[in-house]
């Protein structure tokens, strides 16, 4: 396996995308799904009300970087056919975040009691499908090596606004030599879908970051002298985005627990 | 036209590699080729007698970014059908540099007195090409907007040997801000038959690069704070490396004079 670092602390690891989601729909995972379903595409989701998501959709559809978006329901419809077959997404995730107006309501395993019939739900491409293709390549990604969360910064990048969506992006770094940034850039191209091509690199600061020791989420990892810091737009912009809205109601996954979906991420490259 | 600047000095342009051949051909152009037929391929070339052709061969296949290889005739052979109609190697660049034992012996306009049964030659990619990639994809070339010859540079980063042929790879560098960067590595990368994505960004003193004010050819050019040095392999390297090993006999293109072929720099994009 290539990843062998992600998929610590899963004592018997589903295989494909469908068995993680039955165990995660069991009752039997409500962690990270890190690692889970080793190929299988990972999502992050925002659940909106029905007089949001179309400013949302505008939203993504003016950002793919931070905000690529693999899939999105109907209105009151639990399930995104494209993405996975009998999904659920009120249960099939580990683990959900509710908010009332920017505020968390309420952690819970599953969405039963809360699901409204004017809810759509938004499945938005994640680092996991590329981050899988570098390693592949040979690649070290520094955070894995660490044991620990991708270093993400606030950055003077604004995103294009719709509606009530608005802000800076947040980009997630990761520190290579230089021969393996341009690979990096050369392998994430091909994966528009998982945030595509970096958006920066070198020179933190002409993107407003001032100490690459002090990311805004995550954690701090090393970066060598013979190293630049190489950034890719992240799919934490578009949950600070809602949650600076602060809608009347939403839903978000829990930091970590993703929807696994039955698509592969081999799929997912355009080349 | 993409390319203002490089067609200047040249008064009635050829449109077609044909015609800058034959106008060459005719001797009513002996400068350099920059400018000429825009959209069309040119290339460095080499002539090497057969003895060293297969080594020198081998060296380019071992050294691809350096040393692409568009084209290489047989023995005493002044055609390349698949690079050119009608094309004759002996008369068909604007001049030549004779070399023996590493020294110039002549700088003729063409090869009919120096050309032998045994010459093999071969046509090397140029960064013309991608030059043309990326000047379209709207991103500015320093040296041409300064109008002076692209800085290069000799690296610590050693090509292949393969028999008498060795030495460190020649660099050329181009300024540009992170977003440009990202967007010339993906340009670059469709282009690997004219030396493809960099090799090197940012930290010049990694590849043995002491001062980006001093190249060691062509004219140093302004690089501004937001801004990172982005390197090249240069065909200056397979002519270093020929001249080095200081064959009894070979013929280079003089510096600026290429083959202009007919084919189209856009067929030369892998996608």
């Amino acid at each position: 396996m290539a990843l062998p670092v992600m998929q610590r602390d899963i004592p018997s690891s589903p295989q494909t995308g469908r068995e993680a989601r039955l165990m995660v729909r069991r009752g039997e995972h409500s962690g990270p799904t890190s690692g889970l379903a080793p190929g299988y595409v990972q999502g992050n989701l925002a659940i909106l009300p029905e007089a949001l998501a179309g400013d949302f959709l505008r939203f993504c559809q003016l950002n793919p970087k931070p905000c690529p978006l693999l899939g999105c329901s109907a209105p009151g419809d639990w399930r995104l056919p494209a993405l996975a077959e009998d999904l659920d997404i009120r249960t099939d995730l580990p683990r959900y975040r509710v908010w009332r107006e920017g505020r968390i309501v309420d952690e819970p395993t599953d969405l039963t009691r809360w699901w409204r019939d004017d809810l759509v739900a938004f499945v938005i491409g994640c680092s996991f499908s590329f981050e899988e293709a570098l390693s592949e390549a040979g690649i070290e990604l520094r955070h894995i090596t660490c044991g620990c969360t991708v270093p993400m910064y606030r950055t003077t990048i604004a995103t294009m606004p719709a509606g009530p969506f608005h802000g800076p992006m947040v980009v997630s770094m990761r520190p290579m030599k230089p021969a393996d940034a341009i690979r990096a850039i050369q392998v994430t191209t091909r994966f528009p879908s998982v945030h595509g091509a970096p958006v920066h690199i070198g020179k933190p600061e002409l993107i407003g970051i001032a100490e690459l020791a002090k990311p805004d989420e995550g954690d701090p990892v090393p970066v060598g002298d013979d190293e630049i810091p190489v950034f890719w737009a992240c799919g934490v912009t578009p949950q600070s985005v809602i949650t600076t809205a602060k809608p009347d109601f939403c839903i978000t996954h829990y930091p970590g627990s993703m929807l696994v979906t039955d698509r592969r991420n081999a799929e997912l490259a355009i080349m």
